[in-house]
């Protein structure tokens, strides 16, 4: 089906994107993915060519762009040349909007810069080990004490945490109220130089192993007041608020995963032979391939519309719910097929088609899992 | 997500047609329902409420609409009142799309006024007993005499074809070439009132009760040359150029019957009591029918681009294909998982879930199989 | 897999009952499906044959074998010819157990006669409309009046109802106990020419057709004292104790309904030609037959152990709720998968398939639900 | 359901094998682990235990035993450990077959005693890289020269290939006969301290990171004549003989990964706690878990039908062909929705949910693809 969402500008910067992935990561990348994280200079790289400037205002040194549509392009040119990007992620469609939203006009100078030219990376610290989804229940505190925030507590699951430069953190500033346990929580963009900061042990993870996941671990860290994200004890209510976008980008990864599946896997087929017969011939091949082919069709369906939704402002937490729901459930049906075509070649790293398995499993997991999905969708339809 | 195909004018016909299911089908259902067949009148209704002149020009006594929409707002509202309109959907989905196409304006003129007005029923008949899709090797012969053809054969499977008036039926008027298998092939519009001309038994199926699926004979039945639409011996290649609105539709049905589903068995789930808990509480049914919902939410994506995409001109046969794959799956998972949700009286076809249960299972199947959809999609993949 | 669970005897047995079902069921079985109940005349065959007899004691006119086994050759040669004996599997698996359980020496002497013979017989009533699972709401009441009890009440879903000619019917003789609501519910052996005793309408079901399912009620119905089946106000404590039998029954019947679907797809498709070859010839039919043969292997291997377990007295009701549970999706899975196969003619309730796809759908619903499996499984776990 | 294919012996191993895991494996795992291959003691401490040489004549310093079950009790205990002992498996169900049938008085004399006591690892080679299945195309050579042959060609996919001593080779010492394309491959027992034999690159797997998976190749490897393995020329008969029981090991691997996954999950589920309230206690997880189980019940039911065919010698391959495909599908589909009731924790390596997860991925590649399973199946129906 002709897709309507992107424009020649967005094409454009497709071919662009493209070529740096082919030159300046392709090359590389089974040298990161052995040493289970990307090159540092790949950031000041994507810095140079503008990527992680494209939503930041103008006045910042961005190109105040305000469209997810550069993003989802970014997303499906990873798929496709199959690498992962490590923290850039997190850095660009996680962070970004909580700085967009909260940071005040002096801390956008000081911090947009770095974060422009990629000299700055940053990364988000919610999950405690131990608490998982509740975060009303986080075990962090930050205690005032003069000019700064006196910071203790761990985290885990920090994508990106290996490499970053400052890290959202969020910390108890106060106890909660007895009428909300969501008060008392705050936002910290911590220096992830401080004393007392330590990144702990780099998680052992089934896929995604460029993305450099830690524990992270705060020992009396002094955090300058002048680093706190919005208002004192307001925290909880800024987390959910970028949900639906985060969202929208996990479906839109896991569909572009799905499409990248599909392509590997027919160049694969074409070319392996069995028997003297090229694995395409087969009726089997063609049916699993068209069937995995109806299924991106639709997953593509959707996270067009929701682009597109997302864009005009219009995208609601039940909407991106549904779309993660079902892309990331695609994926995971497609990429397993698409798989099986490979035989013993799938089940072996240096194939793409081995981690986009590893990578696409976590889809359903992160960003809130299927099960969540679920209640949010039962929750709209009244039930 | 918030559907951007149906501005307010769909909406006006929508509401029309629902009140008109209401009180002109719903209260008579069970009864057709049960004779195996709609009213007769149920047809004339529909003409006299203008619903089936909708796409028919103006100068023919239609209102001259070039959009699949209305269309699809029929069927919507068709699966959700939980009733199937017997013949309707051949005669304007699958007939009217032929005559709009082949007839010349004095059979326009002949015909149009009974076809808007539902005087005249029309339906199709291509398949032969034991061709099946192979339609080169129809057996069905018209013989030209003098200013008539002389018609013998027999077909099967033909939807509507107890009530109906008028039949466009395929049969051979040459042999065929041998550079070209579907050369020979014609199509007439033929009276069911001419001598000859007989239905034979009406087929026992697993679903769809009311559309009264027979099989037809033909001994000697003259048809005035008059009758004969299109080219002589060019038949064959007419009959694939409707395919890809055909499977829209079908797909479209899907989707309404899958969106159908959610909501009978929402209302069931509410109503009915376990151990004096509704069985809406349980988390079971909660995850089933979220988990529907995003399958249908999927559906709706794609039936709704490809609703676009046909009224634009722009429906490929590929796009039809993959759209209707993917959206009666979507259909038979959906409507299974509802029907379970329902325990026992899920089985019991007064209950709606159940006839739709039914009915959906030939949507895998006719205006082309799964299988023959994968094939198309293979193909355009250059497999 | 060579199968070690039937003996010779059983073989003999199996052959001798498949000749019967081709002389003098499968030629008429049409017939009886168009009717929509077998003919009555059937239930005195099948006695003459000696099958209604084979687990009742000699002293009452039976063979006395204490075994399931013949039971499930039963079971597989009726789902081999593509019939379904109306309300024969009420009568042996439902009825005679509580029978052999539950009734006096003088009972045994007046019922099992007609029993045996076929003269009379059996179903039973459990269910009331509006109740459900939870039989110990149930609102049909027994008063004890002289020496005869007075029936009053509904019942719904009784299969067998239409030609039973008695009728285990379950009713309210006590209130509730505050401490123990099952307390108060007694059985009855009801004479369905009884005054008052009414059969209301044959329920319209997806399929079982033959299956002459209907809705009875009582009003004041005089049931002889003497037909009260064990103890009174105890009735509840007997229900439950066959269901392990019922269940494995359930998953018996559904593995062969899938292995009888492999066979009739298998000749379809090695007969039906498709554009001059035999569908038979696809990689995709070999593929999906296949894929079917692994899943029905799987299931005998799960019933057949199952069967011994039942025989040797060790079949627990968790054990029975995973065979029911899993052989029944096993049995919803490869059904639908051969019906594809079957293209348009799979639709059509002619074929054997097509019953097949719509009697086998409530095999996961009665019996107790697959929710109602996955709670006993899940408690039986701990969980 | 009670099994009956373990006696008290063999129930008495598995306690000495258990207590072997946790006091011997257990506690070194992590580190094994994260190195990619188990300690090299492990092999002679199974050595020691006698655990090598049970199915070894008596005559040769083993147990003499003749039974698979002992390998199941093995493969059983090693996944309820959440382990993997690298290259055990291919030494005891790989390569002593083709020792037990091929092997000469002299051979075994000089191959058991390293055998039986681990000091002597084997493992197999028969893929070439670009050959894949067809083992007739191989294009490894072992010419004869005096009183060796010599070797040269290249293998990959080895398990244990790393630390293997002796590797079975496959070798072509004849060009194929015309009538004949499997004619003239022989097999070989390598020494792989040979000059010239060389292990290549460990491969990099989604999964069995314990298993030492390498490359190997051969440049004039001298191999003595007294190392040939059966008749010479006559190798490509000898390769499919042990398949059954590969099949049955890898059906009973993927039936026991399964089993575990489900103890792991419960244990995972019935500890977390999610707003206060366990994760066990959510329908959603109870259903979860119960379908899991009933789909683990039939794998179990399958897998020991086929141990008990297989100790009688009666296991058919279109047996194994059925159990591997089946019991690897359950697998697959089980270890899935268990990750999933795990969230963000089952994507982290350090749990055993996650690596059983990315181990079982291969159980429906290795063996022969579930595609040959069905390829097998389907002739097998003579398809």
């Amino acid at each position: 089906m002709r897709r309507s969402v992107f424009t020649e500008e967005h094409e454009d910067f497709r071919k662009t994107f493209r070529s740096f992935l082919e030159s300046e990561v392709v090359p590389h990348y089974q040298e990161w993915y052995d040493a289970g994280v990307v090159d540092r200079e790949l950031y000041t790289k994507l810095g140079d060519l503008g990527i992680l400037g494209i939503e930041v205002p103008e006045e910042y040194g961005g190109a105040g762009i305000h469209s997810f549509k550069f993003s989802a392009v970014l997303t499906e040119e990873t798929a496709r040349a199959g690498v992962h990007l490590g923290g850039v992620g997190v850095h660009l469609e996680l962070c970004l909007p909580y700085l967009l939203k909260l940071a005040t006009p002096e801390q956008m100078k000081r911090w947009m810069p770095g974060f422009v030219s990629g000299q700055e990376m940053w990364a988000i610290a919610m999950t405690e080990p131990g608490t998982g989804s509740d975060l009303a229940g986080m075990r962090s505190t930050a205690r005032r004490d003069g000019d700064s925030y006196v910071l203790n507590g761990a985290k885990t699951f920090i994508t990106g945490g290996v490499l970053a430069d400052r890290v959202i953190v969020c910390a108890r500033t106060s106890p909660p109220l007895e009428s909300n346990r969501r008060f008392g929580i705050s936002l910290f963009a911590v220096d992830t130089k401080s004393e007392g900061y330590e990144v702990g042990r780099k998680l052992d993870k089934i896929g995604l192993r460029t993305s450099d996941t830690a524990e992270l671990s705060f020992t009396d860290v002094r955090v300058p007041a002048t680093d706190l994200l919005g208002e004192e004890n307001e925290g909880f209510s800024y987390l959910g608020q970028n949900l639906p976008q985060e969202r929208l980008g996990i479906a839109f990864g896991a569909y572009a995963q799905a499409e990248a599946a599909i392509r590997f896997t027919q160049a694969y087929v074409e070319e392996r032979q069995v028997f003297g017969t090229p694995v395409a011939s087969f009726q089997n091949t063609k049916f699993e391939l068209a069937a995995c082919r109806a299924e991106v069709d639709a997953a593509q369906a959707v996270v067009d519309r929701a682009l597109e939704a997302h864009d005009a402002g219009e995208l609601t937490p039940v909407d991106a719910a549904s779309a993660k729901l079902f892309c990331t459930e695609v994926a995971g049906r497609v990429i397993d097929r698409c798989l099986q075509l490979h035989g013993g070649y799938g089940y072996m790293n240096e194939y793409p088609i081995a981690r986009l398995y590893a990578d696409t499993r976590v889809t359903r997991i992160y960003g809130g899992t299927s099960e969540v999905m679920k209640l949010i969708l039962a929750k709209s339809m009244g039930l």
